[in-house]
C-alpha cells in the first residue's frame, strides 16, 4: 500500500503527461469507421492545441491524411504519450516498444484481459510488468479514453466538452460516456474525465489524488464498483473534501451487483455498508444515480453551503408547497415558523389571503417571486431556501395568436420576462451577501425561460422537480455539517 | 357517503356537460392579458370543436372580438357549461344566475374560498348549496381548469395537448400543470385532464369513477393531497385497476406535509401508512415523483404486463450491467441463470469474449443488440427484457467533420441507423409475440435517435438512465401481479 504524499509528487508528474501530453503516438490508428482505431484517431486529431499526432499503423501510408509509422519507435521524435487500440495479444510487444521510445504515459483502450479471466488477466499482468520496468504509467487496459478541456485533448467522446469545474473518474467506459452525456444536457462544464478501466497500474485512487490538487477542478466525480485499495481512498477523501466535494455515486449495492462489477472489472467490491460508512466519515457524498450526481454538482458550481437545515419555501401556490415540504421533511430537513419581522416583510409584497407561514404560498402572484425569495434569504432562522414555480416566465412561442389578441400578449410577456431579467442580479447579489444556498425548481428549463437561463449563468441552477430540488439541499446540508465539524479538527 | 354505481348514471351524464359541452359562458371573461379571465377565454375560444361560446362581462361590448353579455341569463341561447373567472364575493350571486339560466356544470376557477379560512369556507358552503339545489355539478372552486383532448376543449393550459391515452385528475392546479408540463417533454399523450381544487362538489372520486369508463382513457394518473371518500376511493380502484391502470402520486406522507396539505385544499389527508395499505390493495401503483409516474404510463402504454419478476439484462457493456443487476435486485426483481439454450443462441451473436451470463454484455457489439433481445424475449425463463445502451444509435451532427473523413462517417453512420431501423419493427413484433415488456434505456432520446423515435411509435418508450428503467419494471411487475391474482377472485 502506497501512503498520502509518498508517491504524490511523481505520480502527479506523470499523470501531467496524460492529460497535457507536447506528443502522442495513437497505436492502431485506422481509415477505416466503426472501428475503436478510427474514432479514437480522429478525435485525438482534432484537437486545437499545438499537440504532435502520430499515427502508427504498419499497413498504412497514412491515416486520415497524417503519415503513418508502422511502430511507435519509427517516430521521428520524443512521444509522451501513447494510446493504445489494438487486439489484446499484441498489447504487450507495443509496450515493449514504447518502452524503448522512452514513451512517458499510455492509455490502453483495448479489452480483452482480465475481464475476460484466467488468459487475459495474465496477459494484462505481462503488460503492467513491461510498464512497470520501463517506467511508463497507464490508464486501462479496458477503457474508453480520457480527456482534459484545458488543453483540448481528447481520446473519447464526440463532441468536445464545455470547460468547468467538475472532473469525473468512472470504472466503466460506457457508463462514464452515459454520465458525460447526461452532464451535457444538464449544461454543466467539465474539466478533465478519465475512464479506469482494469486498473491494472493507474487505479481511482490516483486521479483523485491528482484531481485534488488540480486547479481547473473544482468538484470531483467518481463511478465506482470497487476499490482496490480503501484505506488509501478513505485518507485521501478526508484531505480532500475539506476543500473539494467529492460526489461518488457507488454501485454494487446487492450481492447480484457486486458480483456483476467483479466480473466486470475484477473489482474487489466488499460489503456495501463498510463504503458507506467510509463515504459518511470521509465527506464524501453518495448519491443514487446519475441525475442525482449532476443535480448536487450543480448546485456545488457555485453556490454557498447551508450553515444549518433550516429550509424556507416559497411556491406559487399550494400544492408545490405540499409536495416540496413532504419531500423536504422526509430528508430530515426543517421547514421553520416564519418570524415576525419575516412575515411582516412579506405582508408588503403578497396579498392578504398568503397563508402567513413556511411554506410561504404566493396565491399566484409570480411577479412578487424576487423580493420574496430576499427576504426568505435575509430571514436569520432560515439557512437556505427553495424556490418551487416561482421563477422562469416562459418564453413560449405566440404564433397561435393573431391580430391584437397578440399584441396584447407580447407586450405582456415582454413585460414579464424583462421584469423577471431586471430582478435576477439583485437576487444573485443576496444569494452571495447573506451566504445561503438558493434552489431554484421550475417547470421551465433555461431553453424556456431567459430568466432561468441567466440564472445559470450566474451559476444558480433550475431543477426540474420540487423533490429533486429537496435532495440537492439535504445533499448540501450534510456536506456542510461535515465541513464545519472537519474544520474543528 | 355515496355508494359506487349509485349515482354513476347521473354523475356521468353531467361530466359530459363539463367534458364535451355544446355551449360555454366564460363569467369573467377578460381583454386584459395578465389576468384569469383573459388566459381562460382566449383558451376557451381557441377550440377547433363547433362549440358555442359567450364572454360573461358587466363592462365590455365584446372580449377579444366576440360580442360579450353583462349576466349569463342575456345569453340568447341555452348554456350547458359555467366557468367563472370572478372575485370570490361575486360567484354567489353568478351561481344563482346560472341556476336560473339553467346551465348544466360549473369550473369555478376563482380562488379565496376555503383555503383562505373560516369566511372563506362559508362561501363556498353558500355556492355548493345554491348549486346543489338548482342541480348544477361543479368542480373546484381554487382550481386551474381542466380540459378534453378529444373535444378540443381547453379551459387551461397554453398549447394544446397530444391526444392519447392518459387522463389526468389533480387536487392541486399548480401542480397539475406542472405535471402536464413534464408530460408533455415526455411525448406522452393526454385523453383528458381536470385539476379538482377544493371539491365543493365534485370530489377526485367522481373523475376517477368517470375516467374509469371514459373510452378515451386507458390510464388514469391522479395527484392526491387528501381523500374525502376513502372507502369509495378504494371500491372504485378495485374495480377499476382490473382493467385499467390508476397510477396514484399521493402526497403529505410526513406529518408536515400532510398539514401545509390540509390548509390547502382542505382535505382530510389521514395517515400516510393507511393509504399506502389501501392502495397496494386495491392495485393502485403508487409512485415518488413526477418523473416516475410518467416513466410508468409510458411503460404501459402499450406493453404487455410481466408475467413475473425474471429480468433479462442486455447491455452494450459492463458498467452498465452493474447498475442494471443493482438496481433490479434492490427492487426485489430477480436476474435468472440463462439456460443453456439462450446461451447457445446467443453465441451465435455475439463474439467469444461476452462473459456467457445474465447481465449479457455484449462487449461493445452493439449492432447485435436485435437478435440478442430477440433471444432474451424468447427465453422461458425469462419475463421481461431490460436493455440498456444497446439500441439508439446517435444521428448526430458531422458538421465537425469535412473531406473524406466526414464522407466515410456520413456511409457509416448511414448503414448502422438504415441497420437499426429496419430492426425495430421485428423487436416490436417479438414483444407483442411473447407477450414480455421491453424497457429500453439509451442515452440518446427520441430527439438524437431515429431507432428511439420509431420505436416510441411503437410504444415502447426510451428510459434515460438504467436505474429508472429498473424501477419502471418493479411497477409492473406489482401491477401484473395483483391483476393476475385479482383475476381468480
Amino acid at each position: 500500500m502506497r501512503g498520502v504524499g509518498e508517491v504524490e509528487q511523481s505520480v502527479r508528474r506523470q499523470l501531467e503527461y496524460l492529460f497535457s501530453p507536447r506528443s502522442v503516438a495513437v497505436i492502431g490508428a485506422s481509415n477505416t469507421p466503426g472501428k475503436w482505431g478510427f474514432g479514437v484517431f480522429n478525435r485525438v486529431l482534432r484537437t486545437s492545441s499545438d499537440i504532435r499526432i502520430y499515427p502508427i499503423n504498419p499497413n498504412a501510408q497514412d491515416v486520415l491524411g497524417v503519415k503513418a509509422y508502422k511502430r511507435v519507435v519509427e517516430v521521428p521524435e520524443p512521444v509522451d504519450l501513447a494510446v493504445v487500440v489494438i487486439p489484446p495479444q499484441a498489447v504487450p510487444a507495443a509496450m515493449e516498444e514504447c518502452v524503448q521510445k522512452g514513451v512517458k504515459a499510455a492509455v490502453i483502450i483495448s479489452a480483452g484481459f482480465k475481464e475476460t479471466g484466467e488468459e487475459g488477466a495474465e496477459l494484462e499482468e505481462q503488460v503492467a510488468r513491461i510498464a512497470r520496468q520501463g517506467g511508463i504509467r497507464f490508464v486501462g487496459p479496458n477503457c474508453n479514453g480520457h480527456f482534459n478541456t484545458a488543453s483540448d485533448f481528447y481520446t473519447t467522446g464526440e463532441a468536445s466538452f464545455k470547460k468547468g469545474p467538475l472532473a469525473l473518474v468512472s470504472q466503466s467506459g460506457n457508463f462514464g460516456g452515459h454520465i458525460l452525456q447526461r452532464g451535457v444536457e444538464r449544461g454543466i462544464g467539465f474539466s478533465k474525465y478519465v475512464s479506469s478501466g482494469n486498473e491494472a497500474d493507474l487505479h481511482l485512487e490516483d486521479y483523485i489524488d491528482y484531481l485534488a490538487e488540480d486547479e481547473e477542478t473544482r468538484i470531483i466525480g467518481a463511478y465506482i464498483e470497487g476499490l482496490r485499495d480503501g484505506k488509501r481512498f478513505l485518507e485521501l477523501a478526508k484531505k480532500t473534501t475539506k476543500k473539494k466535494p467529492i460526489i461518488v455515486m457507488k454501485v454494487g449495492r446487492t450481492e447480484e451487483g457486486s458480483q456483476a462489477a467483479q466480473s466486470h472489472t475484477g473489482a474487489l467490491s466488499g460489503s456495501d455498508e463498510i463504503y458507506d460508512a467510509a463515504f459518511r466519515q470521509s465527506g464524501v457524498i453518495r448519491v443514487d444515480e446519475v441525475d442525482d450526481l449532476f443535480d448536487v454538482a450543480l448546485a456545488l458550481v457555485r453556490q454557498p453551503l447551508p450553515k444549518g437545515k433550516r429550509v424556507g419555501i416559497l411556491t406559487i401556490g399550494g400544492g408545490f408547497g405540499v409536495v416540496a415540504t413532504d419531500a423536504c421533511r422526509r430528508l430530515g430537513l426543517e421547514i421553520p415558523v416564519l418570524t415576525e419581522e419575516t412575515i411582516q416583510t412579506l405582508n408588503r409584497f403578497l396579498p392578504p389571503r398568503w397563508p402567513h407561514a413556511n411554506p410561504v404560498d404566493m396565491t399566484g402572484e409570480a411577479e412578487r417571486s424576487y423580493p420574496c425569495l430576499g427576504t426568505l434569504l435575509k430571514a436569520e432562522n432560515i439557512d437556505a431556501v427553495l424556490a418551487v414555480g416561482c421563477v422562469g416566465y416562459p418564453s413560449q412561442s405566440l404564433d397561435r395568436y393573431s391580430g391584437a389578441v397578440r399584441e396584447r400578449l407580447e407586450e405582456y410577456r415582454q413585460r414579464m420576462i424583462e421584469g423577471e431579467l431586471t430582478l435576477v442580479d439583485g437576487l444573485v447579489e443576496r444569494v452571495d451577501r447573506y451566504g445561503k444556498p438558493l434552489i431554484i425548481t421550475a417547470s421551465t428549463g433555461r431553453g424556456e425561460s431567459e430568466a432561468i437561463a441567466k440564472l445559470e449563468r450566474n451559476g444558480i441552477y433550475g431543477y426540474p422537480t420540487p423533490e429533486r430540488g429537496a435532495r440537492v439541499l439535504s445533499h448540501l446540508v450534510r456536506y456542510g455539517e461535515y465541513v464545519r465539524e472537519s474544520g474543528k479538527d
